[in-house]
């Protein structure tokens, strides 16, 4: 028996979880160009808060999708940027990522059409 | 300007999150290979709660990932089947649970080595 998601204890269920998860999309994405600094990412991923922000990044780095590098520099300057491994992992990211730029048009539709489907239909 | 989930307003963002999420990618990956009823597909994705799968299955009906369909017997039986876009998205989500199994070691490793690093050596 190999790693297996659907099995509760497997530790691939909370990577699953993890690589899934919105944020390490998109800021997984937003390295495929290069390195980035900590105010950088936030830019780039509009909206998301300092805590989740610095939150996420430990844990690529623990995971090890990601290097963290400090500069002994005044100011101090912080980089992050992919591994191979998150080389590796921005490929399945990407295309979740433009699947939903795809299809969101679908979705919308398909979502239209059920509420009206469910919503009482006003006298 | 096309849809970006970069930016926090665009519905691509919410669309993200939620094709990115654990129990969807179980869920659409266990129907890959036909439609199940809901007790079936409990009994795959180990550990999901009644409230969640309830919840998550019909999220899926809503954006057009799955069809629910209701058949007229005694006890009644209620299967979900992937449409096509489902099954187009299960070609992402599949990449990704492939990527959570092949590299399970790697992330091991790189979490042990941080762990090691990172937690004060005892006296």
């Amino acid at each position: 028996m190999g790693p297996d998601p659907y099995d509760r204890n497997c530790p691939t269920r909370q990577l699953l979880d993890r690589i899934g998860d919105q944020w390490t999309v998109l800021i997984v994405g937003a390295l495929t160009d290069g390195p980035l600094r900590f105010t950088e990412i936030g830019r780039r991923v509009d909206g998301i808060s300092q805590k989740v922000l610095t939150q996420t990044l430990r844990s690529l780095v623990r995971d090890g999708i990601l290097t963290r590098t400090a500069y002994p520099t005044i100011p101090p300057k912080v980089e992050y940027e992919l591994t191979p491994l998150g080389c590796n992992l921005s490929e399945p990211l990407d295309m979740l990522d433009r699947w939903a730029r795809r299809h969101m048009s679908s979705v919308r539709e398909a979502r239209d059409a059920y509420d009206a489907e469910h919503t009482p239909a006003s006298a």
